[in-house]
């Protein structure tokens, strides 16, 4: 349960959802400056994961098709000159490096393109490099706090929570439908085994609070919680616990494990929340859903599928894979159908949770920077 | 060749295609009243064809999906209380009585619904009815000199050759290939026989520049032309001529087919347009496109499909039937991708030539009515 606010992943897209995207970049586009010729777009620096360059090839076609002159500057120093990287389906990318623009050095882009836009496809994990600071009149999309040097999951949850209680009181039903429990824990050191016995005692409390609704419900499973790093992305620094024990027998490579996260960064707060249990299969495996936002429409899903692993654990880790337009997204429901007529609709259902963490993560980023 | 401001056929869109219809709708709402709540739809008056109606079911279901609700007002007279009307499809729609509101009726809704924005799907052949004039701080759309009483086609095709004419030369090829010959003709009356010798004469005109165009790009059918009702729509007064002779031996039949068009109205004015051959198939019967958007977006298309007609005859005529989402609509081509990597795709064209029409409409519509 997660919102990525700089996805990976398009090319896992069914090309069937493209016009949808296409559509969506071109809607967004309109809204922020209708004027729009040129996009910068800036992965992420790992040059030769070719999967994450077939999401950047793809998420550059959208917004060509959207009727943009797209370029890709990367903030790798291994690139100092424009470089074509081949990939495995025949396509290849024109990657460029970075160069401050102007008399005044205010603006960026490439040596002979100057973009309105930026597109930054960069969690920022890192930080903030210099060269990405202080722009005279281009827009930089997502702001520069949105990336996980700021960004902590205990934010966007604790905005979600708000979010999702209201909805579910709109549509009432038990906010829990929609919202598992969490609870974030500060100053833990895996390393020095600090701060242990308040991570077990968070642990246990959202354990406790899962257990009283799995009764209620008549849930026969065993409550489980997800430990992850806060400011941590890219699937590290995630651990299963079904039991508080289990973080006082921590072994040496499992605490290395949750030490450390992207770019090296080390972890000492971290969020508990409630696990949820993938109950959903595809072709026998477990399979968890994803679903893709350009702007604020919902341009489609895959599942994740997974099938060394089990239904409680994540399944964001290697071997994973994906299966692309699994969903029925086609039947949108009509209200004014007679109820009934229509068939179960997971596909919809999981659009609404992405449209709430949207406005969550609105609520998320205006919080940690009102400008 | 047409371009249609109040569609049917709605409901020969493939499912898979709703999506981008909603999303599509979504964003021409924030565009034109990001606060709408409710939208009234406006039908034809003729209430029995279920055909039409199941568009208009399909066009609601479309909007009430993009987040709004709808309500139907009629133009009928025979409905004079809200009316449930059953669908084949098991659906039913209620239809209501329009009524003006507020202490100055300036407002159009229903008697217990205040709608901001008002969607004409009825096109107004037999004029403005004044139920429509006058309204206070609400959006009509179309506006109503869209409506046949008003529209001509040989307006649409002037404004269409201009934008024809200026993307051809943008993207350098000779725009017959997007624009096929036309001349319009006034003062005919097929009943009196009047004005026969300057149709004779036109026809012969575009007769003569279509066969140079064939010789000169080496296509060995015979050049036809289709006349048409300058004001006419919904399939009638449209004849096929191959010999400009033939419009001397017109029967009473062809005369009386080609005098009135829908709502009763006399032809005065045709326009005479360059037959295109229908070469595409759909299990070996002609097949033209019908593309279809909303806002400035493409959402879809489908083939008109006539098995009993020949590739030189109009398919909009009783036997037709539509083949949904015949076309490859998924493969968008790629300007970066290497040239000749994507399949053919018919449909990108289509909807290039139906963006171009939409545009032709905006001037058409500009010049018809400034304000």
């Amino acid at each position: 349960v997660d919102t990525n606010l700089f996805p990976g992943g398009f090319n896992n897209l069914s090309p069937q959802m493209l016009p949808l995207a296409v559509q969506a970049a071109m809607a967004a586009i309109e809204k922020i400056c209708p004027e729009a010729k040129n996009l910068l777009l800036i992965p992420e620096r790992h040059t030769r994961n070719t999967f994450y360059l077939q999401n950047i090839a793809r998420l550059a076609s959208i917004l060509r098709q959207a009727g943009l002159n797209v370029r890709l500057g990367t903030l790798s120093d291994e690139i100092k000159k424009p470089t074509w990287i081949e990939l495995p389906d025949g396509n290849r990318l024109l990657m460029e490096p970075l160069s401050r623009l102007g008399l005044k050095k205010q603006r960026l882009g490439l040596k002979d393109f100057d973009p309105c836009s930026i597109l930054l496809n960069n969690d920022l994990s890192a930080g903030i490099p210099p060269i990405l600071e202080n722009l005279h009149e281009q827009y930089l999309l997502p702001g520069l706090h949105a990336g996980w040097h700021v960004r902590r999951k205990s934010n966007h949850f604790a905005a979600y929570d708000e979010v999702a209680k209201r909805f579910a009181k709109v549509v009432d039903i038990d906010p829990w439908m929609i919202n598992p429990y969490f609870v974030s824990c500060s100053n833990v050191n895996f390393h020095e085994r600090k701060g242990e016995d308040e991570l077990q005692t968070a642990v246990e409390q959202v354990l406790k609070k899962t257990a009283k609704k799995y009764r209620e419900y008549g849930i026969k499973e065993k409550p489980y919680v997800v430990v992850k790093a806060d400011a941590g992305t890219y699937g590290m620094g995630v651990m299963v616990v079904n039991d508080p024990a289990q973080l006082k027998g921590l072994n040496r490579k499992d605490r290395n494990k949750m030490s450390i996260v992207k770019e090296g960064l080390e972890v000492s707060d971290v969020l508990i929340q409630e696990g949820v249990y993938t109950f959903e299969k595809v072709n026998e495996a477990v399979a968890e859903p994803v679903v893709y936002m350009i702007d604020r429409y919902v341009i489609g899903g895959f599942y994740r599928v997974h099938t060394d692993r089990g239904p409680d654990e994540n399944l964001n880790a290697p071997g994973m894979h994906f299966v692309p337009l699994a969903f029925e997204q086609n039947s949108i429901p009509d209200l004014g159908a007679k109820p009934g007529s229509a068939p179960p609709n997971r596909f919809y259902l999981y659009g609404v949770v992405a449209r709430l963490a949207l406005l969550a993560s609105s609520l998320e980023l205006e919080r940690s920077d009102p400008n």
